[in-house]
């Protein structure tokens, strides 16, 4: 049994003892078997020194007895780490920021503490999955839908609170702006609640995000500030109707003005369901739900040119690609609503569309929902139905890099400006180091239209098992994040390998946020007990440590 | 000349010399007519000795001044007050929280640092009203709107940064909601940038608001942590068009199902634009833009039974109503959007409403936008047009109270649950409190259904230049706030008089939201100089000052 860091043997001793009173010898998890449970299985760092791995797990059932935890790591000094369903594959799975940590398994903890169809709210704990939310709705017949990501076994609260996304309509696929109000336990033990919540006997806890005074909610979002025990989380009605329409534009450079008229669209929220951009002549998909299937595979001739070493030159992929038939573009858009809303809905975005020269629509059947369960069955992506699966994991055998079987991916995650010429540059950065390291993927990386107002690239990088192959990719990640950061495309969420090197590109007037951050760490939490380093946030006594 | 408190005069003084060698000696002013200018004008406490007056102000032209002006204000403890355009009547006007505190006037600081129209937004310093903003967008002549409250002079920042509100779609009229962005004087002088801000060259600062690690944009809401120098903020797309649909129910209890179906199309995201409840029977008004005017004072009849000392009684104004031909409740609609679109969102309306017996329907005639000047000129509100006016205050005079010249208002502004139900127990209550004191205003006070899930109420009771007459509306705000926290409605913004009175209401767990927002003001502005009192936040020097 190995301590935390700058713990004694016989104070960790004492702390498992205690933590064992509160919840039960049997939640208390010690041995190696248990623990290898609590490793990242997408680790980057898989069995080097420097593998964040727990030094023991706690599973409470009650947001009580995380008080009593808290307490007593704070009389011991123990740093622990709270997980949902620690599910967060790609960016950290259930392992801790700092290696030795007490995992705080709040699995257990998986009530659906209210739901209410008229104000389209839930109230969970952590240990909540989107599939224990959507089969709650489902048994109660409440015509309310989920957001969910793919795949559905994470926690409705741990990915809301690590900035999660999902893929139905646009208020509600961000998960962290669909949340409204929280319980929180802080890191000295007290239980606070944020927003309406803090009057006892509130009625609009879920109802009015702002609160009085400053809204904190944000604090609880990829940090280590306290343990969320309760989230307060918006849901939409389910709607009556989904169609999906495409629009393809033939030429390279439609994707300027495609993203122009696309975005004033959202702004105006004409379109609202999430839209997939994919490229037909690259062969790149986008992520569909209804599409026959992915694009063709590129033909010989434009692999050629997509893999020239000197860089894809679309003006040729174009000439080519059109004499194929194929358009440059398609964009597939994902419609909501009573049938005749959907109708109009369209005719609006043809008609704004329908000023790119070559632009061809078609919209697809529009289904009633809920969808019968053969077409269920039937459907490759249900996401967009708020349908949590696990149909991410059948997607076959993952690739091979530099001859190792590749086990798991870790996520390089910029966000760039929501226009044609930033996704044109992003594009060719992104693919040439793809092509430089012969990274597996799509030939050309399109970027994900997920947030209202910025492009996210989600690349998996391949991880594997040996530590030399992983040593690259994480040389790769440092290169890609260089070129990111020299454009002023900034990541959003990263694996814990990669907290302080991404925290450190925030480093405006000398790393001035950070420093807030550190500021508000040592007051919350003055003896640095909670997740220590989460999204490099480091409590006063180890900022020094920086891994 | 009075320093402020616990200031020596000779720091005070040495304090204003340092200021003005930043800002000049004409931007410094001390003289009582300069300072009367600072004055709530609506204060409650007008002329008595608790009224909040300052000191001093200093009024700087740039973030590099607001920086070495903190910096000096931490020298010789001098509080501080930033306001912006000092516009924020019936809450607070350009006056500070803090007796004595030298007000940071930023109205020099009046800068459009950026606009732009492909992505919907603008970055504004805090003296940009808006006239000055939408003067702009017209000069340029481009196609965006802002969303102004009533009236149009107060500031963009400013407004949103106290949780101001307007009257246009929902994701941009919650203004708070629509910023994207922040640059910020932290109280130890240091300037900080948030959200992707922070890395430098950003090129998505006003896109992406969740940023990297904690959402912190949300502490510089109603708060005292810092004086914020830039603020992104989303713009929407001027619509093609624009029209008013009309619903009205017979009776009182419809409300009930008429809410419960407004609500599932707001967050079916069908309903967006502002709708106004209104009372045909009572003669209550909305807001309404395009009505031809109020309804029809009430009968005598109707007043009567208003009156009733011992309450309304809602079954025999239904009945007397009925028999006038009165609907009891109407709904007005705001609709935005291209032609085709106003008239299936309506159409969707109609459908989901018919299911309340008796439900009549008026689609008004689509207007092309943007309005001719003379449609604009004899429009009563221009507000839901995005054109900011000062049009409130052509209402004629104010009332008497208590024989009393009523020079303004400060608002009691609850926020109740969206539920019939909880608008017919608000109303009620608040009617009752109205009726016992003989406040103005209308006979049944209607909800407001600005925020996106709960109902706001916004009762300015109104101030007087008489400290007597003052104190019982003071003791009547107290009435209210408990009659409010008793049924659990919280308020969400409130005149600094009321600071320390509303906070103690979000009690929760012994004040623990209060209690964890002191730590973060200790740990941020260890010298307590940055607003303190605001919004209940003390600096632990002055915690026992609370007023």
């Amino acid at each position: 049994m190995i301590p935390p860091p700058q713990v004694s043997v016989a104070d960790f001793a004492a702390a498992l003892t205690a933590f064992a009173r509160i919840v039960g010898d049997q939640w208390v998890f010690t041995t190696e078997a248990d623990l290898d449970l609590y490793r990242d299985s997408y680790s980057i760092m898989w069995g080097e020194a420097d593998e964040r791995t727990a030094s023991a797990a706690v599973a409470p059932d009650t947001a009580e007895q995380v008080v009593d935890l808290v307490k007593v790591a704070n009389r011991y000094r123990i740093p622990i780490y709270p997980i949902s369903t620690g599910k967060n594959l790609g960016y950290g799975g259930a392992a801790p920021a700092l290696a030795g940590s007490v995992v705080l398994d709040l699995k257990r903890m998986n009530r659906i503490v209210e739901i209410d169809e008229r104000n389209g709210y839930a109230v969970v704990e952590p240990g909540v999955s989107y599939f224990d939310l959507y089969n709650h709705i489902q048994a109660k017949g409440l015509k309310l839908w989920i957001d969910c990501p793919s795949p559905g076994w994470g926690s409705v609260m741990g990915n809301a609170l690590d900035g999660g996304v999902g893929v139905t309509m646009a208020p509600y696929r961000n998960h962290f702006e669909a949340q409204c109000g929280l319980e929180v336990v802080l890191p000295d033990g007290r239980m606070m609640r944020t927003g309406m919540g803090a009057m006892p006997g509130a009625k609009t806890w879920q109802q009015f995000k702002p609160g009085f005074g400053p809204r904190i909610d944000g604090l609880f979002k990829q940090s280590n500030y306290g343990v969320v025990t309760k989230m307060g989380i918006w849901l939409m009605p389910a709607p009556d109707a989904h169609a999906t329409g495409v629009v393809t534009v033939p030429r390279h450079r439609d994707i300027i003005p495609l993203i122009d008229i696309i975005g004033r669209l959202e702004q105006a929220k004409i379109v609202q369901g999430l839209w997939n951009l994919s490229s037909p002549i690259t062969g790149t998909p986008g992520n569909a739900a209804h599409e026959a299937g992915p694009p063709a595979p590129p033909s010989p001739t434009i692999m050629a040119i997509l893999n020239d070493p000197s860089g894809a030159d679309m003006a040729r992929l174009e000439t080519v690609g059109t004499a194929m038939g194929l358009p440059f573009w398609a964009c597939e858009f994902n419609l909501y609503g009573p049938q005749k809303l959907i109708a109009a809905q369209w005719e609006c975005m043809c008609d704004a569309m329908a000023a790119i020269p070559g632009a061809q629509f078609r919209l697809n059947p529009i289904q009633t929902l809920p969808l019968p369960v053969e077409t269920q069955r039937a459907t490759r992506d249900l996401g967009p139905f708020g349908i949590p699966t696990l149909k991410t994991f059948d997607l076959g055998p993952m690739h091979e890099f530099d001859g190792e079987d590749v086990v798991g991916h870790v996520f390089f995650s910029p966000v760039i400006p929501r226009t044609g010429e930033a996704a044109i540059a992003a594009m060719a950065a992104f693919a040439g180091i793809a092509r430089k390291y012969n990274i597996p993927g799509p030939p050309l990386p399109v970027p994900s239209s997920i947030f209202e107002r910025a492009f996210l690239f989600a690349i998996g990088l391949p991880v594997t098992r040996s530590p030399l192959v992983n040593a690259k990719i994480r040389g790769i990640f440092r290169e890609l994040v260089a070129i990111a950061t020299a454009n002023g495309w900034g990541e959003y969420r990263t694996a814990p390998a990669f907290y302080d090197m991404i925290m450190d590109t925030y480093s405006y007037n000398d790393h001035a946020l950070r420093d807030f951050l550190g500021t508000i760490k040592d007051a919350v939490d003055p003896n640095g007990i909670m997740s220590p380093g989460r999204y490099a946030i480091w409590p006063r006594h180890l900022r020094d440590h920086k891994t």
